[in-house]
């Protein structure tokens, strides 16, 4: 048995109620508790797998065993009923599970969650929901191993991945996300395109939808819960590509581009859309419709191409959710700040609210080795504006493949974005989180604040480089400022003086202004 | 004689026209090159400092000697003067000498540059600028020597630091910001307080005005070009601050907070304030009007505090301008995103537009040891909508001390952030460097992707680490996708087609659409 590994010795992970939802339980010194949104999992020994929560819940609506009727959860919302699934994300959410409900019916959230992946903790993607985070691991032909890519699954959840992409492109990719899928506590998604091509020796032209809808099948069959679709790939717009400085970045949109130029053939994927959604009805496979044709650069970003891909995903969108299909529509990529919103807007415009599913957007491309940053800022600002999940970048993107240090780094920088998000949307829990911090912090208590910080170990490492000593952790002081001139010593002197004077009001002091005067 | 490092062999700082403005020439394998803004300095012998590059300037406008009226950039930009320093300050941005001149006599702009440090190369702050980065050094009663923070200096200005603040808090201040002057080739800053605090043995109650005045006095003909001074702390204000949640965190703020209570009287600074605007306008020292209520928690942003205490900064710019001198005007600190631009709308508006300068802000509270990450994601933000200068985070913000990495890691995550907020502006030039560093990637030119990134040997080492060998340099594919996959050499491959087929409009393919379809 692998537990996961604890990020702190405050930290306990508790499930409650009947449906058994996880928090991130943190015991703070002064006896308060707080508790924070868990998605670690319960660990797993990677030869066994995590145990199937949901397969009761499965098999008491009939639909692992249902091949000829949806069985999605937005059929079941649009049809009234409230699933275990619906409940679950809801009580992460700290959310009326109606809510819940009600954005899945509408199609403005998914709950990512395939009837063969039962072992998954349920959790819900939307707008009026906490912005969630994919983490990207696969190995490439390059390198790395199946056990590597089980790791890298734990480490990235054990930070705060609400979701992992498996993008593996080398050899055993069957074997590598069998692994993944039975030891992952979150949804998987991946790019079926990547194995449908391997099938057919890396080369794009022989690609066929025969060959592609067996991949899916098989994928669906081991529990994929979302897969990307580069069907808005549209053999008209490849044209609207040729004069841009980086063409055509995202592998799925080149390969299929390609494959439209070498036929002069309309894109499969989206000649047989329906088709595609009927399987994915079957096992509550969501769409990641893929932006193909997004921009890899700022001068690219919001062009011609860009936005007639993102008409044909809305197209789509409507398209999948005349089957009952979920779906969430990817987003770029290289956006410069001042068009962000302009990005989000769009999007959530022209296809009716769907989720919104952004990499990044980078802000500048100026900055390789930093690329996790120039994208967090980014997609905080699209967040903000709306985007439900952001897929982390991590500082080796452009450059190489993430190790682990670097998948540790993406996930808590995009945590931080995510976050900064939603305490700019005003989620209802979101800003407890800072104040308990802060509280801890204006109370030196040192080691609460360790607690309570994204990554404790890096806080508490950082503070002990300067002052490693345990009385340290108690001083009512710090070494950026020294005993001498600690601000919030001083201003907690000015507050303990009004206490004595009875309260600020009580003071002889001139007559307070207000901001508004 | 100590060279600035070259950050990369390809980089070669060059020196262009009478005034000796400084380019960073990057030369690339396709014969191209491409200049950026250089803020390194020339390189100096510490021991020996500088050479003071403005002397003949200065001399040639009598001002090294005028002790009896007003010898400041703002002085001659009034009486329709463009001077050598804003003749330099626009020839780094590419821009009319005219506008620098115009905005400087507005007040929307200061050059910082104080008559008695003519090492440093002029120049301008302001938002129709390109946004500078200030990072902070100086050593505290806890570590450092003198040696480490001119060591600081010249990494700070290595990396792209605009200006530096001399912080300083231990023994030894004096010298140790003799030997930062003398050395640095950029803007210093003080907070003339802490010296004043250090000379009446620590205690706030003992402060007095002429002691601060008389440490004024000794910084100014030191030559430091720009002071934080907590005017904007009053009496009345403090009452505001005592249900905060985390008080007063500005050190310069609590100490006159404290002063304030403990006297129960108005701000000295406050009181005096005209003195003081008389002596640095005989020394060309700027304000940069500190926000000593400024919040240290999310919780505490936009509150009564901080705007009561924006509207006295705003009346203490307007009675500066009386006086021709410079000023800018500090800012949060802690700001959730969707407060961030009614931040500075604000600033802008009550203080008739002089630039704005913030530390961050930190979009959340959440991730002590990523701090440098929450606050540039604020920073950009604050940027876009014109704040002229960024005060760097560290990775060490609320733990410790920065180190020397973490000085780097500060100065290029705000370079970035500063970057991202240029193109989000539009200014003229910014996103040329984006484009050149796009076309290299879309051309597999790997040196050019290191030579022009913002960090060279963090980008080539990162690259190194998946692919060491050379010809992987030139190679048409990277670690990432691996050769059969990458999607730029798929994308070239049919931009290729397009080519033989004499463009893509003569291609047979469906009508192309639009995005505004």
């Amino acid at each position: 048995m692998v537990v996961p590994r604890s990020v702190h010795p405050a930290h306990t992970r508790v499930t409650e109620g009947d449906l058994g939802v996880p928090v991130t339980r943190i015991r703070l010194t002064n006896g308060e508790t707080f508790d924070r949104y868990c998605t670690s999992g319960p660990g797993s020994d990677p030869e066994v797998g995590l145990p199937p929560l949901r397969r009761a819940w499965i098999e008491a609506r009939g639909d692992h065993a249902a091949y000829d009727r949806p069985v999605t959860q937005m059929h079941h919302a649009r049809r009234g009923v409230i699933t275990p699934e619906m409940e679950f994300a809801a009580a992460r959410e700290g959310c009326d599970p109606e809510l819940v409900r009600s954005e899945v019916a509408a199609g403005r959230a998914i709950i990512p969650a395939c009837v063969n992946h039962p072992e998954s903790e349920p959790m819900v993607i939307g707008r009026r929901f906490l912005v969630k985070v994919n983490a990207n691991i696969g190995n490439s032909a390059v390198t790395s191993s199946i056990a590597e890519e089980v790791e890298k699954l734990t480490w990235a959840v054990t930070w705060g991945a609400d979701t992992v992409m498996d993008l593996s492109t080398g050899d055993d990719i069957h074997a590598t996300r069998e692994w993944i899928l039975r030891n992952s506590p979150v949804p998987v998604g991946t790019v079926p395109l990547y194995q449908a091509l391997e099938k057919v020796g890396g080369v794009a032209e022989r690609l066929t939808w025969e060959v592609f809808r067996d991949t899916v099948l098989e994928q669906c069959e081991q529990g994929v819960d979302y897969m990307t679709v580069h069907a808005g790939v549209l053999l008209r717009h490849v044209p609207l590509t040729a004069r841009r400085v980086t063409g055509i970045v995202s592998r799925g949109g080149s390969i299929m581009a390609g494959w439209c130029i070498a036929h002069d053939r309309e894109n499969f994927l989206y000649e047989h859309f329906d088709e595609l959604c009927e399987i994915f009805a079957r096992h509550d496979v969501a769409f990641s419709l893929g932006d193909g044709l997004r921009p890899g650069s700022v001068a690219d970003a919001n062009d011609a191409a860009q936005f007639a891909e993102l008409r044909t995903l809305a197209e789509l969108t409507e398209r999948a959710w005349r089957h009952d299909v979920q779906v969430m529509v990817e987003g770029p990529g290289h956006v410069p700040l001042h068009l962000v919103e302009e990005n989000v807007v769009l999007q959530q415009e022209w296809c009716h609210g769907a989720p919104f599913y952004t990499l990044g957007p980078l802000a500048t491309d100026v900055a390789p080795g930093y690329d996790h940053i120039t994208s967090a800022i980014g997609a905080a600002a699209s967040a903000m504006h709306g985007t439900a999940m952001l897929c982390y970048v991590t500082p080796k993107e452009h450059l190489g493949l993430p190790n682990r240090d670097d998948v540790k780094t993406g996930v808590i920088t995009y945590k931080l974005a995510a976050h900064a998000a939603d305490v700019a949307k005003g989620h209802p829990r979101a800003r407890d989180w800072d104040d308990a911090l802060s509280r801890a912090r204006y109370d030196f208590r040192w080691h609460d604040q360790f607690a309570l910080a994204l990554d404790p170990p890096t806080a508490q490492a950082f503070h002990d480089e300067t002052l490693p000593a345990e009385p340290a952790k108690t001083a009512h002081f710090c070494s950026m400022c020294g005993p001498k001139f600690c601000s919030m010593r001083i201003s907690r002197d000015v507050q303990e003086r009004f206490a004595r004077a009875g309260g600020p009001e009580l003071l002889d002091l001139s007559p307070t202004v207000r901001a508004d005067e």
